[in-house]
């Protein structure tokens, strides 16, 4: 047994990159020092600050010497303890960090796409240096979720996690059902607001989503997965009839990232997926609107648990980077860093394996024996329809099918021939099913 | 720099108190020893359980030798390297608390009222031993809360924190608003299924909303708040048709555990207390149903955030002690626990300084002028009414206002003097507003 611990001196912390979060960050750090100080129980200073343009103005006013151009002299600098990685994308972040854990350096990151594409190498990594990585902030901005997951029910045999883990489309998608917008208004919207990029396919096509849905796979399950291992797909085809339809259903539309386990193993078997899916508007991921993020986890002992909020923006994203950082502060010097769970060998299910239960929206021409040939489609690969609706008249004419559950692969084989057909003008996405429909 | 850490033999696990709970986590614990040792990377042994009756059978099988009927031989035996306490009350759990702590040994316990009344205690004596003092379960059952504030959040500015803690009034309330069931059967119909006990004060009357109060107040604001210090009103009073006024009014009843950052200090104002709430429906504890509960975070930086899930029963209840007792067994040794964030005193709010909107239904007497005598009650203690309606005529006539912002003081005086006109036959629960209504 140790002495209580005593004041000690403040931990020096680097910071590479001051966008948006580590500007929201740095004004955490320097204008509510001393507030933090006695809440955290210890003093963080910010004595180097590597940025692309140093000679920019910045809102927080940072001491002569602090800023500079260069990020390897942060992760060197000798008056650098922990060292805070907010740059974004994996090169030259990946060799940053490596090397700031190769000097014994804890690092926190928020960094979705380094973590989803080398984490084993990076846990790996901090695990022979036996300092911190943490990365709270990299899915679901303040939401808590990396700790709960890693800590708080590290017992837990977690059966499925879903996440709501994209706010830009969650925004589109809710604008779209509340208010009828078309794919492109909503988006339209969504960047004049700023919630989207002015090229915004990261979002759109999921693959966003699909870092954050390898990351949670890897918390939960303990398993390694990349995000280039999740199956993927956008919002790009999802149009305003399909929302609406949803809706008659008693369904949301929105974007799920789905990690599931299997089978036991070993190996373990997993399936990391990202699709628009219908989710039945009494579950809780239904209530969950515009660019809020939440992640819903079904575990063995603990039933359902759900966390909710902002999942995105300078001022959320910092408060889970300074959770991290005065983590990684206290356990600075102490050489006793926090636990980072074993992760197993994985396989991944094979689509051939999975089954699901569609909704897909087709346009078709205004001829006879359309359905015809469209049901003769689904009844080549297998694939049995439950319910089928005609929605208007003439050109603008949309048939709208229910699925019973059907082979992936016999779903999309039987998508691609419909897409084929000269009688359909427009297949559009499929929106797998979360809970009962109708 | 110290080695990463090598596979270190089982760390010993004493026992107090073998119910619901302990029984859960005894199965967790036994039954699936290989699996929580590969995914938790530690390996827990029960080696000492005390309960009331050792002569009774268990659903686990426990080797002989292990169960006895004294918990001071538990806590003060040498193969116990952790004490985990479930024996639920004060006493004698605070004395077999403060020994255990006393002898260096880390405490995981799921006790609401012993760490609600003599929370500062415990964590002088835990600081004091350098040991954990870990509490997961004790608020929200498997809802990750106690670390997420401690640690994820810990740099965070909490202004408010509501949450829906106590399962049982939530269900009772549930199925008021869905069912449209009276307070008595609604309540019948809980302990019929178990969510309700034959003596169901401690829930009703709000003592167990109160305790978890105290606990999130004092974790959110870093300040010592003890049950007894948290104002308290239970829902026995409320009926089948406030709650469907409430409906109307697009609001949802529910028991809201509320902790209120009033002003900076020091010492700091906090407003903390329990009282059944209107609840607009668009607000996400709104759709907190069932036994399920829920805690709504209101900070600077992160914005909203909202934790969800089961907050009873003893599969959820132990999962959390279980993820405490893992976290403990890796800081056993190593003589690094957890972080205790250090607790203010506090100044509370007085009744006086609050400013309230209620709503409140009156059972009046079929006269000419009850209500110019009702309103005149009002008016003489300058609580002004923003909307009256009349529901009903004759005999069960009832009265419903909404009443602009006005003290707390000014408001309970109102009330008890409806109580006291002979025209009232009966003064309903008054319902704060959390948000805007109508």
């Amino acid at each position: 047994m140790t002495a209580p611990r005593e004041h000690r001196r403040a931990v020096r912390v680097g910071l590479l990159g001051a966008g948006t979060v580590g500007q929201a960050l740095l004004r955490l750090l320097v204008e509510e020092a001393v507030a933090l100080e006695r809440r955290a129980g210890v003093a963080l200073e910010v004595t180097r600050v590597a940025v692309r343009d140093p000679g920019r103005r910045r809102g927080v006013g940072l001491p002569p010497g602090v800023v500079s151009a260069d990020p390897a002299s942060v992760v060197h600098a000798p008056d650098v303890d922990v060292v805070v990685e907010l740059m974004g994308g994996v090169h030259p972040a990946l060799e940053l960090v490596m090397a700031a854990l190769g000097e014994g350096k804890p690092v926190v990151t928020a960094n979705k796409e380094l973590v989803a594409a080398h984490g084993p190498e990076l846990f790996a990594a901090a695990q022979a240096a036996n300092v911190d990585l943490l990365f709270e902030a990299a899915v679901g901005g303040a939401i808590p979720l990396v700790r709960p997951l890693r800590e708080s029910l590290a017992g837990e045999h977690f059966t499925r996690v879903i996440g709501i883990v994209n706010g830009t489309t969650n925004y589109i998608l809710t604008r779209m059902s509340e208010a009828g917008l078309g794919f492109e208004a909503a988006l339209l919207e969504a960047q004049q607001l700023g919630y989207a990029e002015r090229e915004p396919s990261a979002d759109l096509d999921g693959h966003d989503a699909a870092a954050k849905a390898a990351i949670l796979a890897s918390l939960a399950f303990g398993v390694e997965v990349r995000g280039s291992d999740v199956a993927r797909e956008g919002i790009r085809r999802l149009d305003a009839a399909d929302v609406a339809y949803a809706r008659r259903l008693g369904q949301e539309v929105r974007l799920l990232a789905i990690a599931e386990r299997v089978a036991p193993g070993p190996p373990p078997v997993v399936s990391v997926r990202v699709h628009p899916a219908l989710v039945p508007r009494s579950h809780p991921l239904a209530s969950v609107r515009d660019v809020n993020n939440a992640v819903f986890l079904e575990g063995a002992a603990v039933g359902e648990l759900m966390l909710y909020g902002r999942g995105a923006g300078g001022d959320p994203t910092a408060a889970a980077v300074l959770g991290d950082l005065i983590d990684a502060a206290h356990n600075h010097g102490g050489g006793r860093p926090g636990r980072l769970a074993p992760h197993q060998p994985v396989r991944l299910q094979p689509l051939a394996e999975r089954r699901v239960a569609i909704y897909v929206g087709l346009e078709v021409q205004d001829q006879a024996g359309v359905l015809a040939s469209v049901a003769a489609v689904f009844g080549r690969h297998g694939v049995s329809i439950r319910s089928m609706e005609q929605i208007g008249l003439g050109e603008g004419a949309r048939l709208a099918f229910l699925t019973h559950e059907a082979g992936e692969q016999d779903v999309a084989a039987t998508l691609a021939e419909l897409a084929a057909l000269d009688a359909v003008n427009r297949v559009g996405a499929p929106l797998r099913a979360l809970g009962p429909v109708g």
